[in-house]
């Protein structure tokens, strides 16, 4: 029972800060009336939509609960049944609960950043980074809480306990799609009639559409990449428990509590370093804390893996703490390689920007080819830590590793999302009419923001891939465990080679699919516009007000509707293999969806926040500065991987971990089947 | 000794059936003098182009031979040696030859074909499809008669024989990757100064840039295509004689000499009922030639597999028909997808030109979601023959299917290399001040070659797929051959996943190498026209005349110096893996790469045919026709896709069938090292 209550103390005394850390923003001075008006706005629109999204969510949940619950008729073994039902809705709560904290909070957090932007840079850091540590941190709390639970309540049946993780992606998959739907179309909308077509600048307060951008920002970067690393974080965990019940030896699935709860501990000290405020460079302040927790993770899994002391197979007892070591050395490679591809301080991105000066469409091939490149080091730093992983403690170590990557997740969630906090902050400096130095303050505020929201995307990507792994990992073990006869998923089985080529397309139809989704919103945001400023007399004119609401309801509704095709196939997709072909096809199919799925994954969010970082960089007056010739090919680039980097590739991150966790809750059912 | 006879005929009766096409291209009026001398340049700007590329390729081939024939030295058991050097430099002699027959006459053709279109459409398509026609029989017929010569030399030992398609292989790399970076380096180059800086039209005899132009068409889609697709031919015999050497009975080795020899005589047949000209429609006459082809080749091959009635494992011994039948028709079936997805007839690039009036950001970001979507079915075609080859005749059945798609590549290389045939006629016109309707004419004919080009790169990336897929079987049947205990590839394995995710990553390495290859060549061209204009006095009154050759030097240059390094990674990499990570990682990486290049090559060159034809349907007049904001954004979106459809997607054929072979040539080393 040592690892119950262990867990529950390190979750609620995460929870406890969390508490303390709102209390602080709510302290903080909210801003005049105008900018109050305008953050009740935002929060409204962020709450619209995901109101929208939980009855959505809702609706698809009690039908896979449903079909979960009849698993027994199926077959008279034990396969899912209602208790996997149960866990999987408690999953998806889980998620709905913390995405709701983080959305709430950081919506109420951007006037009072913007009105600590106006004593300086660093009151403002305080603030929005606070918002970004009640995101990260109630993020992983709620999720451990929640899973620790059903573990116990399940007596850790991991036929029960992955339905948790199912719930989890169901969630997630919502709130990363239909949230990348929304916020792109929601942003290419107001900029093509606003910017375009209007010649108004980006976030006018004339422009309707400009409230939808902002609430964007928030379900987007704050409710989707919550979402995917919530996911992400339990997968990991269901995972290692998921192979540690197949070997059998019952302190193999404690480890993981342990090591989790530590990590939130870790966590925890390096937020307190950053609120401190020792370090000047705010750069250097975020670094420190993350780079902080990563030693003290690592150095704290070294007594609690040896003290453990569980040695079997062939492996030594200290087996799991190299695991750990390569898997926490791999998020920080992983998260340092995206800022060297699209952070403008270094050569790639200023690069970028000369071949600005040669027009649009060679921007857009070395956007390209700029994030293709990217793929090399993350790629192969996964593949090592795999092997590392697998030869220090065998398939356990490689979801131990998994693990490791994601233990600290509650900094690195807190670091890489007060970005968009920064970044509203900055919309309502320029919709109040606040002076320029305010909007200077924020400006750079969201440009550090920027790197942060890299290092996330490529962190998610990397540990959604390392998920992923460790979730097939599990799948293979349990249709091993499930089958009378050893599955031996071989590469001279044509049936594995099938799923692996159909596997490896499914990540392309998917991000085909997403990005046309945001194309129709956008058009229906135009059109919507469009009649605003035609219809409302005196809009333009500062008089009139628009119907910023209607613009917010529009992106919602249209966001969920496009998604709701790519959606159905991620979850059919693997239903249809398992049954048609078979367990064997389908790992096939799961590890090609990963294989293809984390090099696109990579490649679009890079490509797309080198080309957003190169516009920006030439905003600052390189390469002559704004309306330059170089400036509109830019800014042609920043349009093209706008949905890639915030649509497409998180996205992919969705569909991989999906599919695999499916796959995992229904493995026996496939193996009974075949 | 039938098979040999057999062979030798149906490859000699090709020949002749070559030299006859020769003489009645030859026979036809070349053109006025003005004509004649544009055609030479062009002839003189290829040739240069070629020797220096062969110039390299010979220098790389005898350091490779060199290495091969010290592999004794590695080990005392029979593995490469010079002998497998020896078939290795008639690999690449013979598609060296190849390569320089189809330049030739397809350089000779071009004014010939202009002059032809000054009397109408149909003679100038049977002129520009004779040349077409001589490129593809004279690429199979050269490629299976040094096949057969090497075959029946070395008494089909494999390790040799292998060695053959290694040497096809390199040919490729430089042919196809060097050709590409030249023929979009020199095109970009030639048109960012003469359309966009300078005003001047599209093929205007004062670009100095144009002749390198024209070259590039020839060496990129004539020559780089012919070796790409030789390369492919040649592997899916040589995958089936290694499975079947495994199998080891010897008539299942003689069977794809059958096969192959009656596909000759199909395409002979197809060919012949084109040149008859009976069908009017010219679309409609290229179309039923091919049908016919394979028709008569599924037909053919009922007879041949039932005469020979080779009964092995528990298959029927009609198997290898059905394979043969799944390998036709899946090479037809993804031809027709290219042909939906890319030409303007159909919804999607009519839906993309629609939005190419929302600017150029939308364009690009719906032509690569459709390229994205469009790998739906050809990838789930390639999955499904694979398993009918297997269900019907095993692992022999897999590379059967993949030698049924390239039988009849006679005909269908016939028919996609004609277009850059027409492409160059209409060049020739425009220098040549002919009258406006015979450039209607050749535009015509250009038209239609733009569809089948499509095609052959469909066509392209599919059998480059099914190839790889065929050598891989033969990987892994060599490697578990030469090991004294059986190597099962297993995804339980975390060397196979590690090998599969690092081989997941190289074509996206690849790619981006190449692209940025085209670039530098680009901008070399560029400053060379820029420097030209400046310092030739009259050049734009068309008084002093440009020094087109020194472009054509600078393009070839850069091409082959931009190719080095992608070329020697091709190399490397699978070396490196075998070495280090041994074979089981080989396995993995090399379907990795497969599995990531084949979405990515159908994606690439098929979002750059629709943005290129997208571009064509606007300037015939729709959407507000030339000039218009639709046409404007419609060139962004071809010139971000011409990179993507001719230098980095055909390029990842060749990438992954390269590592692919080299990987088959040096298995049985690896076994033994590790």
């Amino acid at each position: 029972m040592l690892y119950l209550w262990l867990s529950v103390g390190a979750g609620i005394i995460g929870l406890i800060v969390v508490g303390l850390l709102i209390r602080g923003i709510l302290k903080q001075n909210p801003g005049n009336k105008l900018m109050q008006n305008l953050s009740k706005e935002i929060q409204r629109g962020a709450k619209t939509f995901l109101l929208t999204e939980y009855r959505t969510v809702a609706v698809v949940a009690i039908i896979v609960a449903i079909f979960l619950s009849l698993g027994p008729l199926f077959t008279h073994k034990v396969t899912v049944n209602w208790e996997t039902a149960l866990a999987f809705l408690i999953g998806v709560f889980a998620s709905a609960l913390a995405g709701w904290i983080g959305m709430s909070i950081a919506t109420r957090t951007n006037s009072r950043t913007t009105q600590a932007a106006q004593k300086g840079i660093k009151p403002a850091l305080s603030v929005s980074f606070s918002a970004g540590a009640v995101t990260g941190l109630s993020i992983v709390c709620v999720a451990f809480l929640g899973l620790v639970i059903v573990y116990f309540l399940f007596k850790g049946n991991p036929v029960i306990v992955n339905g948790y993780a199912m719930g989890a992606s169901l969630m997630a998959l919502f709130a990363r799609a239909g949230g990348g739907i929304y916020t792109k179309g929601a942003d290419m909308g107001a900029d093509l009639v606003g910017k375009v077509e209007e010649g108004i600048p980006e976030d006018d307060p004339r422009n309707p559409g400009v409230i939808a951008d902002n609430v964007g920002d928030n379900v987007g970067d704050v409710a989707g990449l919550g979402a995917d690393l919530l996911e992400s974080y339990v997968e990991s965990i269901i995972a290692t428990l998921a192979i540690a019940a197949t070997i059998g030896i019952v302190s193999l699935s404690y480890l993981p509590f342990y090591l989790a709860s530590w990590g939130i501990i870790s966590s925890l000290i390096g937020v307190g370093w950053i609120k401190m405020g020792r370090v000047k460079d705010p750069q250097m302040a975020l670094n420190s804390g993350t780079y902080l927790s990563a030693v003290l993770m690592i150095i704290g899994s070294y007594f609690i893996i040896r003290k453990a002391g569980v040695v079997y197979q062939n492996y030594s007892s200290l087996g799991p703490f190299w695991a750990i070591v390569s898997g926490v050395a791999a998020g920080l490679i992983i998260a340092e390689v995206s800022v060297y591809y699209t952070s403008s301080k270094y050569k790639p991105v200023k690069e970028l920007a000369n071949s600005c000066q040669t027009g649009p469409a060679v921007t857009v091939v070395n956007g390209l080819a700029l994030g293709m490149l990217s793929t090399l080091i993350p790629v192969i730093v996964i593949a090592g830590a795999t092997l590392i992983g697998f030869i220090f403690a065998g398939m356990y170590g490689v979801a131990i590793a998994a693990l490791g990557m994601l233990s600290i997740l509650g900094i690195t969630l807190a670091v890489d999302s007060y970005g968009p906090v920064a970044d509203n902050a900055g919309g309502i400096a320029e919709m109040a009419h606040l002076p320029p130095e305010v909007r200077q303050n924020t400006d750079k505020l969201d440009a550090l923001g920027n790197t942060t929201a890299a290092i996330g995307k490529g962190f998610a990507i990397g540990s959604a891939a390392f998920a992923a792994l460790g979730l097939i990992t599990a799948y293979r073990a349990t249709v091993n465990a499930f089958s009378p006869h050893p599955f031996t998923l071989s590469l001279a089985d044509p049936k594995l080679i099938a799923g692996l080529l159909i596997g490896g397309m499914v990540p392309y139809l998917y991000g085909s699919l997403l990005a046309k989704g945001v194309g129709k919103v956008a058009f229906r945001i135009v059109e919507e516009i469009r009649r605003q400023f035609k219809e409302i007399p005196g809009i333009m004119e500062g008089k009139g007000k628009g119907d910023s609401s209607r613009c917010v309801n529009i992106a919602a509704r249209g966001a969920l509707n496009s998604m709701m095709l790519p959606g159905i196939l991620a979850i059919v997709f693997p239903i249809g293999i398992g049954f048609f072909l078979g367990p064997i096809a389908l790992g096939g199919f799961l590890v090609g969806a990963l294989v293809t799925g984390l090099p696109l994954g990579i490649q679009t969010a890079n490509s797309g926040a080198a080309m957003d970082n190169a516009k920006k960089y030439i905003e600052e007056g390189n390469l002559g500065g704004k309306g330059s010739y170089a400036h509109k090919a830019s800014v042609v680039g920043d349009t093209v991987g706008d949905p890639l980097k915030d649509t497409v590739g998180p996205s992919i991150n969705i569909l991989i971990k999906l599919m695999s966790v499916i796959s995992l809750v229904l493995a026996p059912l496939f193996v009974i089947i075949h």
